[in-house]
């Protein structure tokens, strides 16, 4: 007997929440892994490695390979905002989605944590082992999103609303059968969404789109050198991604339903 | 019973043509706002955020995003130069393409209305608050065409009948059901065109190919601080993106309906 | 009726020789009017409107789109290199063969013309008036490839051998039907090799690796202002993209089946 | 009968060892060629004709085509990191693995070596001659992988594990019938993840993730005048690309199967 099928005959869960939760926690490492590596080399090779497009088409990478990756088990959240858009389709309870954010953002921070691993021999050559926030030799971006500052916390909020609407209208669109898209090629769909956000909603603020992203590894990395300015930068900036993404999301979703998913034609 | 379903059982549109104007109303408003956003991403950060690729490739994901998200209702037209190809070929009438004309229009221009709120204190930070469509900065290319310098009426209007055909070669392609392109691929394909003629003929005046898209956006941005020039320059040009996309995309139609359309094998 | 339907009554082609002969004139000149048009913006825009990647990109969409065209009527081959290959395949007779060349380097040369046309307001600005095939204001490679100065004809040959190899081997990878490539995403496979040798043998020459969309255009420029050294430069260069291509794609189908085709296990 | 029917009735392999080594063979031989080009691409026009999104793209459709070509033989591993990981899933024998290494390896080589002659003008023009992998005309990146002078083995080793347990996540998911993808689609799922990587983790060393096409390229390049230096700088750092890549796809595939894949629901 193989050893894999051996443990799956003592090791396997069989809970669905606990299953989907394990699944939530691993995808969204994977997104915040990647998605910290494409920030890293952008910042570190000071955009000779990467460039602004490979920050868009990287993440959208990251978002379709981590949806992948859970698809069959919790259905690949890997963001809250999706979470709540989904709730808000009465396709997810509230405890639930509530313990889906815990596992997204321990799982963003463990992701995060590990590509600080890979780079942290790079990093240290870059900043001279100094983490900072602002400056030639600032890296927090890698690991957190922060605004211009021409951007007031209101104008960030009413951005993260635009952004992650069409999230909430995607969410919404692939949920209604009768758009007929396939159900395994929906998570490359969402990678395309994560790229367009980060192509037309990225100049304010970096589009995060994504709390329990934005807030796991900016946990991990204020415990990991960067300190409480994390948090307390641009008048605690922080709240605008944790919160604003789900509001835009629910609207989003609602605004699919009422303009085109309520009203589509019988088959 | 879910909210929504109850908001189905009372506010469902059962009309064919008040759901078909409805939904090319939301779908191009989307277009236009992930358009403009592109746009304005590239401007304000004089490049160092989006570059010409992540323009072209930009408007290719408004396009497919926008089309798939009406596909099952109005079919996604989101553009005037599509429904005047689909008139041609015979599979909507007049009137009603004079009607998605006119919901398409107003669409393009709430959809770029709510990115220039998301922009707003971006555009003020870039031109202190002086809107301009000349000089180092100019923001008006944000939300409508312009035309090079070195460029005539005359030339523009070729240039838009050339670059505008393509959409009508694969109008007719995709309506010719011996291609077996599958329905569902369809949205990605006209992305991938857009893309395309944003790569072959996006040098002279930044091919607009969509009146709606084009009109509705040049009026709002006129009567929100852009002022009438936006109509007036280069001897009123506004009318050449109006105008030369409908003779380009019924020209394209035509076209492969004669060389290829009319003589392809019965299966 | 229909006004298409009644043209269809009287004017269909039902000759399968001439169909498709019809088809690969119209798709080549659509392949060659969308390439045109990429070089054209990134040469007469020295480089700002469009980069290399962007070339390298235009061009698989430029293959894919004009291969999807006449994919259901000639198979699509816009290019003697494919044809090359599928007569070794025994999937074309000779005479054919010979034919659908004739037939695709007219049509490269209406595809060229049309796009000089689009960009002749944009060229004048350019270089006065004068076209010239070296200098700061050349434009003669918006039209035909040439190769760098280091390299010889000789050099110029194993270049194209090897990279019109790649069609070769994927031609062949495709008419197999154990490789159950669905029948309708191999113009999209196509576009992504011609992506693919831009990319890895672009550097030498260009990678033209297309007899047809090379000849023809350079025909076509060179009787519209550019003169007989189109022909005459680098010692007689044109013959290389001319003749090699076809060298390196029967190869390129040869490889295939006698390392991996022919060896398919049955299913 | 056609000549290759004939040549499929004598020299077809029947055996299925001999058949899948050289379908291992061409294949990583095909990779190698592309991939080669493109970096040769990127060095030798020092920047101007590839730029890094090149690079990650160039290598993702190298992956692809190449996994393609021999999908319906071998599997087309055309990486030892990917044979580990399905030898830990138990989908070949140790005997076999190491096998398929010694093929993919001479493929490497054998492609590289190819490539190599195509630029070999191109090269000669750019280092006088002398071949050499420091200072401003150094090339051996072009064959294989340097680290940063900032990174140590040790991290090397990390980056390289982290980086290709990605393909051994993947390639366990793919295993997994549960997750339903599309046979004929997981080469180009490959070659995203390709691209994934060398947008994520490429900074510190280039990413090889790929120890047959970094040594066999290596070997070749050594003798062909790169000399012993190859295998000697930064403390003999070729041994990290030839390790860590199994080790990282064995690490990502158990991974995959105690995080998501063992707990799968039954469909």
């Amino acid at each position: 007997m193989h050893h894999l099928e051996r443990f799956k005959k003592y090791g396997r869960i069989e809970k669905e929440l606990a299953r989907n939760l394990l699944a939530e926690f691993f995808a969204t490492a994977l997104l915040r892994f990647i998605g910290t590596g494409v920030m890293a080399q952008f910042v570190l090779s000071r955009g000779a490695s990467n460039s602004p497009i490979q920050i868009n088409i990287g993440w959208g990478l990251a978002i379709a390979l981590s949806v992948y990756v859970a698809w069959e088990t919790s259905g690949g959240h890997v963001n809250p905002a999706v979470t709540a858009a989904l709730f808000i389709l009465g396709k997810i309870s509230l405890v639930h989605s509530l313990l889906y954010f815990v596992a997204q953002t321990i799982g963003a921070a463990l992701g995060a944590g590990i590509m600080y691993i890979v780079y942290s021999e790079a990093i240290n050559a870059f900043d001279g082992g100094v983490r900072e926030i602002n400056g030639p030799n600032a890296t927090g971006i890698i690991f957190a999103s922060f605004p211009q500052a021409y951007l007031s916390n209101i104008g960030a909020f009413i951005d993260q609303v635009a952004g992650t609407s069409l999230i909430g209208i995607f969410v919404a669109f692939c949920c209604e059968p009768k758009n007929q898209i396939p159900r395994n090629l929906m998570p490359a769909l969402f990678g395309t969404i994560a790229t367009t956000i980060s192509m037309c909603c990225g100049l304010n603020m970096g589009s995060p789109v994504n709390p329990a992203s934005d807030f796991g590894s900016r946990i991990l990395a204020s415990v990991s050198g960067y300190g409480i300015q994390l948090f307390t930068v641009h008048h605690y900036f922080f709240i605008v991604p944790l919160l604003a993404p789900i509001v835009g999301a629910v609207i989003g979703a609602y605004f699919y339903q009422f303009f085109i998913g309520l009203h589509l034609p019988e088959p």
